[in-house]
This record gives C-alpha cells, sequence and structure tokens, in this order.
C-alpha cells in the first residue's frame, strides 16, 4: 500500500514537473515543498527499491484520465461541487489519479483563484459603514490551511475518514497556507473588513491551529470560532448558529466562504457566499 | 459573421464526429440532427463557397483549448455552476470554442447525466405518502427544452441577449429535448410524483410551449405555470411565490430541478434542489 502511494505521489510530482511551467512551480512552491517532504518521508517508509513508473501521458485532469477509468470523474466532481451529489463517504477508488492529478496539478489552484477573484472584486466594491462593523467569516481546512499533505499520503479521498490519524496530522500543525484564500484574507483587511474565522474543529485544538494559522502567514483576525467538545449538532445547524451570534453583536457578515456547502448554507448566510473547491471529502 | 459561425459550427461537428462514438451520437441524435439542420440553413445564407478548415486536435473541452486561449475557460464555467459567478451577461469572447465543444461535445450530456442520476436516486429513495400531493418542480429552458440550436448560431452566449431573435426562436416550438431531464420526468410518474413545469417564459408562449414539450415527449405534467405578462420581480422572488402557492395548496414539493440557481434557491425551495449544467447564460 505504502509503495503504491509512493509511486503515484513520486509520478503525480514527476508529471506535474514535466508539463508545468516552472512559473507555476514558483506560485505553488509551499504545497509543492510540503509535499516534496511527504514524498521523502513516504520513501523512508518502504524500503528503498528503485521505483521504475512509465509517466502517462497528461491531458489535463479533466480529460482522457477520468474517462480511461471507466468513470467520468470531472463529472462526479462538477455534481459534488454544485452540491448534486451529497453525504458522500469516499471518492470513488477509480477516480484517485483523476483527484491527485486535480488537486496537485494546477487545476485546483486556477479553479480557487476565479473564486477568490470574483470575491475581491465583489469586496472592492462595498460600500462600508465606517464604523468597522463589517466582517467576513472564513472556513479553516480547505479553505485557509490545506490538508493536502495528509490526503496525499491517504488515497486522496479514497479511503474512509479516519478521525484518529486525521487529527494526528491536525496536531503537528503544519498545514500549508491556502495562497489564493490569504490573499483575499490580506485584501480585506486592508479594506477595514475583519476576518473571523469559524471552523469545525474543537475547541481542544485552538493553540495549536491559532499556531498553524501564524506560521502561515495569517494574522490579525477578529476571532477564532471553534466549536465546543462535545457539541451536537449538524455543521449547518452550528456555523448558521454561530453567524446568528455574530449579527445579533452587530456585526455585518458582508462575506462568507468555505469549502463546503454547509460552510455558507443556513441563515444568515452572509450577504454573498463563496464556495471553494474541494474534491477530497464531504461534511453535511 | 455567418461565415465564420458556420466555419465554428460545421468544423465543431466534425470534431465531434471523429472523436466520439457513433453510440454517443446515436444517444444524442436529436440535438445532432437538430445541428446539422441548423449548419445546413446557416450555408445556405452565406455563399456557397468551399470551407477547407484545419481541425485542432481535441483534447477534451477543459484540457488544452480553454488555456490555448489565455482565459481558463474550464475555471470560468467551474465558478459560474457553483454560483460564484454571477450577474454576467455574455461568455467571454476567448471561451466561445470551449463552451462550443462543450455543449456538442458530449461532456454537456455526460454532466447532465451525472446529475440525473442523483435526482433519479433520491426520487426512488422517497417514501411517498400515498395522496398523490408530492409534485417535482421542473423548469423549462435549459432544463427540459434545449435552446442549443439557438445559441450554437449565436456564438455559444457570448453575444449580448437579444430578445427579439430568441422570442422568434422559441415561437417556432423547435427546441429539442433534453433527454437525461426526460428520463427524470418518465421516472417520476411511474413513481407517482408529479411534474409541475415552473418557467420564466410568458403566457402569450403557453400554446408553443404546450406543443413543444408534447412533440419532444413529455406529457403527463401536473401544471404548467408560466410568468404573467408584465409581471415585474425577480426570477427568485416570482419562482419562489409560485413554490409557495403550491405548498398553500397542499402539495409536497420533494424536488426541484433547473439550470439558473435562481430556479432552485429562495424558500419553500424543495426539499431537494438540483442544479443542471448551463454555461449559455445567466437569469439573476
Amino acid at each position: 500500500m505504502a509503495m503504491a502511494k509512493l509511486v503515484l505521489l513520486v509520478s503525480l510530482l514527476a508529471a506535474a514537473g514535466t508539463s508545468f511551467s516552472c512559473a507555476a512551480w514558483n506560485i505553488r512552491m509551499p504545497t509543492a515543498r510540503t509535499l516534496e517532504a511527504v514524498a521523502a518521508r513516504l520513501e523512508n517508509e518502504v524500503a528503498a527499491a528503485p521505483v521504475i513508473h512509465a509517466l502517462r501521458p497528461l491531458l489535463g485532469s479533466a480529460g482522457e484520465l477520468g474517462r480511461r477509468a471507466g468513470v467520468p470523474c470531472d463529472s462526479w466532481r462538477l455534481a459534488v461541487e454544485t452540491y448534486n451529489k451529497r453525504d458522500w463517504k469516499t471518492v470513488p477508488a477509480s477516480c484517485e489519479s483523476y483527484v491527485g492529478h486535480y488537486m496537485l496539478g494546477g487545476h485546483y489552484r486556477r479553479d480557487s483563484r476565479a473564486v477568490i477573484d470574483e470575491a475581491v472584486a465583489y469586496a472592492e466594491g462595498l460600500q462600508l459603514g465606517g464604523n468597522g462593523k463589517e466582517v467576513w467569516v472564513f472556513d479553516v481546512d480547505e479553505t485557509s490551511l490545506s490538508n493536502l499533505p495528509y490526503y496525499a499520503k491517504h488515497g486522496f479521498g479514497t479511503e474512509l475518514y479516519n478521525a484518529t490519524s486525521f487529527d494526528e496530522y491536525v496536531l503537528e500543525g503544519s498545514a500549508p497556507v491556502l495562497p489564493e484564500t490569504q490573499r483575499l484574507f490580506k485584501k480585506l483587511i486592508s479594506l477595514g473588513i475583519k476576518p473571523v474565522f469559524l471552523t469545525g474543529r474543537t475547541e481542544d485544538k485552538r493553540n495549536v491551529t491559532v499556531a498553524n494559522l501564524h506560521s502561515q502567514g495569517y494574522s490579525g483576525w477578529a476571532n477564532l470560532l471553534l466549536k465546543p467538545l462535545g457539541f451536537q449538532a449538524t455543521t449547518i445547524a452550528y456555523k448558521s448558529g454561530e453567524r446568528q451570534k455574530l449579527q445579533d453583536a452587530g456585526y455585518v457578515i458582508v462575506g462568507n466562504i468555505g469549502d463546503q456547502w454547509s460552510d455558507i448554507l443556513g441563515a444568515p448566510e452572509g450577504a454573498r457566499t463563496f464556495k471553494l473547491p474541494d474534491p477530497l471529502y464531504y461534511i453535511g
């Protein structure tokens, strides 16, 4: 298993390196560096056998790769992103390579950039009240920080969620920044709109989350709202309840961004919502 | 202009013919036939000069085609489908070929199939009350009937909306069926769930709409709700108001499907909503 993962990961890194420009790699350096580290770690885990792997031609993650596997992985991904497909537990096994290429090959970054471009344009067009009450809600995982180093080691979402191993990863505090989101975050602060983090992470992870956010270049947020330990409710109920409290405290939620529909559905949603791509997992 | 359109259309048809299997064409015959007719009509409009057009390699609509134009058309499309991009007037000019290939080359059909598969699975899992009160709301344009023959002649959404020429097309009553949606429609009737059409088309188009729906194989709907002439409201306000009336009359809206977010947003939305792809136009 570890060997197969290593072969896939090395081939993805190699393929990405040959198919995309150096400029693209420079932009994505934080993620690329982290994944090289993951590859190196994986290499230590398996015996140091020579890896010989014929690279398949990369025709774009939505092209032949998805079709050849007999599953239209690009249609699956669109159905996920548009909230047509719900309550799914794992990425289809036949889409592991597709999702891996999507996440690592520049497509994910490109799709994220298109969302953030819209968010920035919207924010720049806002008329603020001048009383400093405007806030923008940010989710954390797969919105502000990326858990891709974990998912690259765990089948890109094809494996069932494992709370133990995922928590171990979170407690490392090593999740890399999602740079497009950080561009929005910094723009909002420059405009006078206060970022508020609202996450499904629980209170016991406050310190590591703060440290991880700081180490990745986030600072100046107004609040970091974590879920009380043992709190029982759906994500939609939890998050919309927290947004209601913000409103009740006099704040105006001008924007709300997340990678899950459960981050942005449920009144009060915020004046405008933005959905970042995430083909790795579903939170209802 | 007409010549350029013809060249694109002929090249799209030719490219699709060489790149996709006969089986795929058989499935899509209604649309394909209509478009051949459009091509023939366009050919009559321009002088019968020989059309020599080097086909570019077709690497999938989300692949090189979008990138080569300098615009990430696939990221634009995802932003549209996920409601991140709103209030847009036209498809970017550089994405005309991309959208044309998407719509005609099998990708649109494949994405639609993935949505309908989810809708059928959901419908089959419903527990009905046994009183015949369950209804499913269908939009008409780009949901039940396709206006692709019109848009193929008008730049695949890159031209500004022209109410006069579009109305002329609608009044022909020739819009082909969207076969995936019809599959859901017929499944619902077999399950005892009543389809209700709810469209932004105005009352003066009732007869042609009924005839067009019948000629394309739709029958057995419970109601066809058209907008009163001169009615002033947003689509969301109009459609959610009509859904409220359905509920007030004792119906249970178990499902709601459309190609625009304005078809499915606004309480009461229906117990579950489905968003079909549509990169051709935006209705707010």
